[in-house]
């Protein structure tokens, strides 16, 4: 291959597929990831021009709901079916970006506010489509949390927060499930291009992280070429002939060492290999039914007052409401929009379980009727965020007639970010979030009022009173080209928990048709930073249902702000009425770790670290604290060090005490004396103050020697 | 001169005074701002050695309440009279600082949460001083918001709030006062030490505000002597030999201009000689009495039921409890502690006016019972910054114990920082918030409650129901050596107005004997960025009183999110009963400016403003909309710029649309109508990825035409 054939290797041949050079063939990507976007005629990638029918599963917003890698499995092993049967060998996807605002426009193609339980799914759904022989693109790395200026807007965000809260997904997939590729965002991060930023594409994903996939761009993201090549991005998409051409001219320059495109090629060579599955059938409606199935774990039931669901055989006259009853919305826009093989209707598949006891106009008097409601389609999609929480003013009429009118109301939502109860939840009996639940949604939605199927989803983010209540209400979505993250850690129920700031419902809240029971915690330490806990859960009600064990970790351990609790594990479970089991959770550091920012590593600092079982974020059922040695962090003291540091330090502290004291005038004994707040005020001197002829006067070979003594391994 | 006696110019001869070198003389400076603390012994600068007794006038906190420029006026004449009187040459003072967080240790020190009221109070203070004779000395500049960490800790802002809040007071002291020096703070800005910061010291303070005078470090503040003189930082306190041999290196190593060094000794030389005002005699007692009459400005009635204040003649028994009754909280800690010339007890000025009506104990069946109450004195100082608002838990409990027994009871509170009235406001009849009152607050107090005196204050800084409700609460006071101040310019009432966060008493809060009403707001458009606005005021009630009128802007105007409403204008007035009064304000530009990072400078959108007459911040009694012309940035196009900033242009943007239009096929025309949500989705894409091979394709030459028109002056 000559340097003409590399470079035009590191670019698409058109929107969708990759080069054929010399002994590699061309490979085709299609947009991802709750379905297959495959495009034969006029391409796109914003969901406009039409592609070929394909299932249309739930959406993530679905799936994060389900806290189910099972359910995130199984829809993605479908997808890779599909995904061969349209000549697809990498489908892009699935989205891990972390829920910043509810206004993201297109927060339904992300899972959750929540790092672990984002990075548990994704790590399910690629390990799944890769087992099924079709590559994953992890995306939009990262830090791609607004479609507000997306292209160019600059996300601020410090290390420690990248590092906790929108970084973990990425590295959980990176590590547990070897994703073909990871996808390069459009948007800046801390100034630098994700496209073209070395920290991100080169030091942390390859050399932290390990991974030695291909890093491909979003599409339309490269904005200098050659520096997106250097900083670690092999493949532009789509096709860009300039580009290339850019990069064999700085090579001829000087500018760019050909062995970087070397680097890229071989592993664009690597993944178009190694992704190469045999052509496969799908049996469309085998998996129409897999999608009602997946479905009904993803909706989440969020209030039933009096048992109203699932729906009683006397219940005699049901009414059927609002738009979304018979035109549902099941999936949001732009480049996920998936053409489906066929939709069900919500109102056909409640009257085939209800019959004729189904009417679909004129609530009075009815003895339950079912509000189908949501934002319309336009107001959710990629390419722009929301404006507002507020479901649509005449469907928050609709609700509020029918709640006067009827026996009792069932609100169903469709919506692919949050939408606001309030000014009429208290006044409905039961309400049903159902998301996006995919093309087969009506079908689940059916089977969940009926009690076919038991709910069983839990939110996978906070339903805040007001858009106000907000962690990064004052900062979303950036002025001026630039997003400052000023909440910095606290997201979502980090921000809610730790503020104190009431929530409508607390993230990991959900409720089914039976009930359960958590007992016998135990928790026991394993090491210096890791520990085994054990907790028993018992349905105690009269159904099957399945249950979501949550574990969450408080601590103020270190020097830095802790949210109040955060999810460390979790499981969903399923029990026969009666039965109990016990589910066991092994905590590495990770659970207890922060990033230290001097250190530039995870850290667990020694203290004390509650383990909490919450049925949410909220609700705390049991708890039992630990100590945990972690790792004492002395470090080297120097003249810049401050005073506090210095009489801190385990092994100096005694002896500056000592020298201190000697070298103290009677006066300035009974000045320290009177003023019991001179240690708290010279605290933070630094240490060549405390020192300086106004200060303390100490040898300086006494002082040299403390050095010394804190340089010594401890 | 010769080189080293240049340098030993540039730093003190001990902790107070600059040497005496040729034919300049030595100056003496000392602490302050709210009195003269004059060490002629043992010295140190955080008030833990004897200062020789001066008159301690209201601190900050207290003046901030009075709203008053004309108290902190009076209040520094005075003490340019006894700072001559104590051969004092520079008072440092005042502190500027913005209450970032109502933790802060020092805000006892500063005046308000708000730039404006801070900077009108500031510079009425400097001018009072340096008309006196005194020179001044603002600090702490910049962005010196807490005591944790204070020597090295980086206060990490953005430029838009740095201009729009913490660097306003200053901007306005040296336009308007011209301080003999700047004090440079402890702390980092944005990585660099404030007091070797060039951008802070030279660009900004001297360059674009014109300030002309000495800036000197605060004492112990300069790290590297070298870099702080070349930011411009040209005295350096309290003396420092070795920094100044290393001046005279860097000079020999040509790593130091002489001219640097030349420029800062014309300027300390020059301050040494402008502040040399005649020796003077302070008279005590007048003192003490100004002292008592300025604190009575400055107290703010916060709640007062059933008209409980003031004490009328018949109430019988008085009970006066609390041990700040006898031993008054007046000051804080640190280096502005004052050694009063005499202190007032509340009790004894309470019995001066109530005679033997008073009782100390047992306040069962008392008619009405005065509780003292307020943090210890440890909990609020100089060096450290406070753990919490609440007041001790036995004081509490006397309050409640006191409401639960007492006909009536009134809190007098003595506090430096705001402190919480959760779990006992509702319980009391009045409170009376004194903040630190000075010497003569005792007298001052009895003065209010006795109504020989009306409260006038009103509230410097909000007091917010929980800590957890402030702006800053995630962020004070950072952690790992960095405070992120995420908030931006959301600080203070402007975050709870905005964020819809509720208070206990908002910023502007404060009552008094009398009623007053306001009418007749007109506000009349005086040029593109200017309004002249009037309004009138009328005692309704039977008593002399004063009222604070408070002038807000709300807009949303601009590329940026500005706050709900800020305070642009206000003035205090007295009105006889029966009395009014139209007052005037002229807002100019910066009333309806925001701080513009991309042009870097001040900008008023083109919009609506509406002008808002507050009771306080919380309570708009009239308003009046205006538009204003602003000023249209239409910035230059290029490729990199957005298509929705192409589209908007006012020249290019039809343009363009014809263009566009011209080349859509069929196909895209049709797409285009069924996609209303296409253009909203592609706003935000960079024009040359609208213009690439996947999107509209245009003539070059075209494209070329409207970049140029583009750039045409409008």
């Amino acid at each position: 291959m000559n340097l003409q054939d590399k470079a035009s290797l590191l670019s698409g041949r058109d929107f969708w597929s990759t080069k054929p050079v010399g002994d590699v063939p061309a490979a085709v990507l299609s947009d991802g990831p709750h379905g297959v976007r495959r495009q034969t005629g006029e391409a796109d990638h914003v969901g406009i021009h039409e592609s070929l029918p394909a299932t249309c599963f739930p959406p993530a917003v679905a799936v994060g709901s389900s806290w189910d890698p099972a359910v995130a499995g199984r829809l993605a092993a479908a997808v890779a079916v599909e995904a061969r049967a349209l000549d697809v060998q990498i489908n892009l996807g699935p989205g891990v970006n972390i829920k910043r605002s509810p206004l993201c426009g297109r927060n339904f193609e992300y899972y959750s506010e929540d790092p672990l339980l984002t990075g548990v799914l994704a790590a399910a759904h690629v390990e799944a489509l890769q087992a099924g022989g079709v590559g994953a693109s992890v995306k939009h790395f990262a830090a791609n949390n607004q479609e507000t200026g997306r292209m160019r807007v600059s996300a601020e965000i410090d290390e420690r927060t990248l590092r906790e809260i929108y970084l973990p997904a990425f590295e959980r997939v990176v590590k547990h499930a070897r994703p073909a590729t990871v996808m390069a965002a459009y948007n800046k991060v801390n100034g630098v291009y994700a496209s073209q930023h070395p920290w991100l594409l080169t030091r942390v994903l390859r050399e932290e992280w390990g991974f030695d996939g291909v890093v491909v761009s979003d599409w339309g993201a490269v904005n200098d070429r050659v520096a997106a090549l250097k900083a670690g991005l092999d493949l532009e998409m789509p096709g860009n002939p300039a580009n290339d051409a850019m990069i064999v001219q700085a090579v001829r320059d000087g500018e760019l060492d050909e062995a970087v495109v070397d680097r890229s090629v071989a592993r664009v060579r690597a993944m178009v290999r190694a992704w190469r599955p045999e052509p496969a059938a799908f049996d469309a409606d085998a998996h129409h039914a897999l999608a009602r199935e997946l479905a009904a774990e993803c909706a989440v039931l969020l209030k039933n007052d009096g048992d109203t669901l699932p729906i009683r055989a006397d219940v005699q006259t049901i009414a059927v409401l609002g738009p979304f009853a018979t035109e549902p919305r099941f999936q949001g826009g732009g480049s996920s929009h998936v053409t489906p093989t066929r939709v069900d209707s919500p109102l056909e598949e409640i009257r085939r379980l209800a019959g004729d006891r189904v009417v679909t106009a004129d609530p009075d008097d009815a003895d339950l009727a079912i509000v189908f409601a949501g934002p319309a389609d336009l107001d959710e999609s990629e390419g722009y965020d929301r404006a507002g929480l507020d479901l649509p003013a005449e469907q928050v009429e609709l609700i509020r007639a029918t709640a006067a009118a009827a026996r009792r109301t069932v609100v169903v939502l469709s919506n692919g970010g949050v939408v606001s109860l309030e000014g009429w939840h208290d006044e409905v009996d039961a309400i049903l979030e159902g998301w996006l639940l995919g093309q087969a949604g009506g079908g689940a939605i059916a089977d969940l009022l009926f009690g076919v199927a038991a709910p069983s989803g839990r939110l996978a983010e906070t339903i805040p009173m007001r858009l106000q209540d907000t962690a990064s209400y004052l900062n979303f979505p950036g002025e001026q080209d630039v997003v400052r993250y000023g909440e910095g850690v606290m997201v979502g129920y980090r921000y809610h928990e730790t503020a104190g700031r009431p929530v409508r419902y607390p993230f990991g809240h959900g409720l089914t048709y039976t009930t359960f029971a958590v007992s016998d915690l135990t928790v026991r330490v394993t090491g210096d930073d890791s520990a085994r806990v054990s907790v028993t859960v018992a349905n105690t009600g009269r159904r099957y249902g399945k249950h979501v064990v949550q574990l969450y970790v408080a601590t103020q351990a270190g020097p830095v702000r802790r949210p109040a609790r955060e999810l460390r594990a979790f499981t969903k479970v399923g029990l026969e009425p009666g039965r109990s089991t016990t589910v066991t959770f092994d905590l590495d550091a990770r659970a207890f770790a922060y990033w230290d920012v001097k250190e530039g590593r995870w850290l667990v600092a020694p203290g004390d670290y509650t383990v909490q079982i919450g049925e949410n974020a909220s609700a705390v059922v049991a708890e039992e604290t630990i100590e945990l040695a972690g790792e004492v962090i002395a470090r080297e003291l120097t003249l810049d060090s401050s005073v506090g540091e210095w009489f801190a330090h385990p092994q100096v502290g005694p002896v500056l005490m000592r020298h201190v004291a000697a070298t103290m005038t009677e006066e300035q004994r009974a000045a320290a004396a009177e003023h019991q707040d001179l240690l708290r005020m010279i605290e933070s001197l630094p240490m060549h103050q405390f020192l300086s002829p106004m200060g303390v006067r100490l040898p300086d070979q006494a002082v040299r020697e403390m050095m010394e003594l804190s340089r010594r391994p401890q």
